[in-house]
């Protein structure tokens, strides 16, 4: 069972997450989403939080998964926030591949995000927000992206984590294979490509967001079916990664929400 | 005369920012725009990257400022970054005006940003390097705004900071009335506007964003012209403060890029 002193371990250690499948999401909101899937193995609390509990939250936990209470003190110096909500809890990681998320006997259309080799936490944890809020069905990504259980990723996230699907691929080419396969038309994010206001979307689609520094490699762009670019002004060279993809699932995806 | 160990000061202190009118830019394109406005009391460069100067940048520094040269190791100790390219610069502050960006007798439409309360550097700097992107004309914030000095937030601009005319104001109150004035139409980004693909927007407006926690303050939502809001899919209560600023900004501004 997990104590304590495993937690800072599961909060720090990719390794220590990936060794025991669990990682931590800390906040009333998210600890609540994970118990309602049924994935938390252990919720921990502080004691100033089980006093103080108007909205009967440790009742709703004891009925579903086990608990500790931490003083007050311990409970501040593991959590990852400046304000600590005083609850967390180490939840089981999800485990599902590119082929769930597509669902290869599915008959509507689909909307995706692909990330490859996207480095920074709140970049990743944005654009899953962003995926859920624009109506996207999934986010796939290489394993060169950050660990989305990393918990800067989990709290940027805001709760997405939790209702967007998503799974890892061994390498971008996996997953723009498995697109052309189910009819899902790939498009990359690149300076050369279509503007997007002269680009008719198809109602299937996927958008691939590059690196925040290098954009898409080069392999990727030789593989995707079309190249777009948001029209820039000024002298700017590139937008923020979770920026442009928020544009591209937007102005692609308006007319379904 | 700015010192070596001044810089520290002025990455670290907003206090010394403010009394000595000066901040930090790091980066070689960053540096080469402060130079280009005339705007840099100060360059700092590494040995190495003075001994293997290719694209003549050193000249081009000797011509228009003073310079030192540090050892590497006390220029990377200095440096706010990971992978520092080996030179910064202490520059002047803008010292703009809401009336000098307004421009009081203007013919042309003008498009604006406004920020209130904006806490986290990265969203900052990210808002800066949108609105250049996006053709907006220039951002005003109030005094709870972080410090766009703060190199968190100059490095995130990518060089827009020298680009987009900024202006900080007593009070988002005080900056809609300028805009009112001007016939600017002011909208606020709220949860209960108007779906921004139901609004016709008029050629001169300002969008207003809020804090990232707790959005627009009362007041300011008082005072707007209309709110609006972007549609949002699933259980996402809100988007990302530059995401949001993105999207509107594009949104409302397509046809002029």
């Amino acid at each position: 069972m997990i104590k304590h002193k495993d937690i800072v371990k599961l909060m720090e250690k990719g390794r220590e997450r990936k060794k025991t499948g669990l990682y931590i999401a800390e906040g009333k909101k998210s600890v609540m989403e994970a118990v309602k899937l049924n994935m938390v193995e252990k919720v921990f609390v502080s004691e100033s939080f089980a006093a103080d509990d108007k909205a009967g939250i440790m009742e709703d936990i004891a009925e579903s998964t086990v608990y500790e209470v931490l003083d007050d003190k311990s409970f501040n110096e593991l959590s990852g926030t400046v304000t600590p909500q005083g609850i967390l809890a180490a939840v089981r990681m999800f485990d599902r591949t590119a082929a769930d998320i597509i669902g290869t006997d599915r008959t509507g259309s689909i909307r995706l995000l692909i990330l490859e080799n996207i480095q920074d936490p709140g970049n990743l944890g944005t654009m899953i927000r962003t995926a859920e809020a624009a109506g996207y069905d999934g986010v796939l990504m290489n394993k060169g992206c950050v660990d989305i259980y990393n918990p800067k990723v989990v709290r940027s996230t805001m709760g997405s984590i939790f209702r967007v699907p998503f799974a890892y691929c061994e390498s971008t080419g996996d997953i723009i294979d498995i697109c052309k396969e189910n009819n899902i038309r790939v498009y990359g994010a690149a300076l050369g490509g279509t503007d997007i206001r002269e680009e008719e979307f198809p109602d299937s689609l996927a958008f691939i967001i590059g690196n925040e520094a290098n954009g898409l490699s080069q392999e990727t762009l030789d593989m995707c079916d079309s190249l777009v670019k948001i029209p820039m002004g000024g002298s700017v060279e590139s937008l923020n990664a979770s920026v442009a993809a928020g544009l591209l699932m937007y102005m692609s995806n308006l007319k379904y929400l």
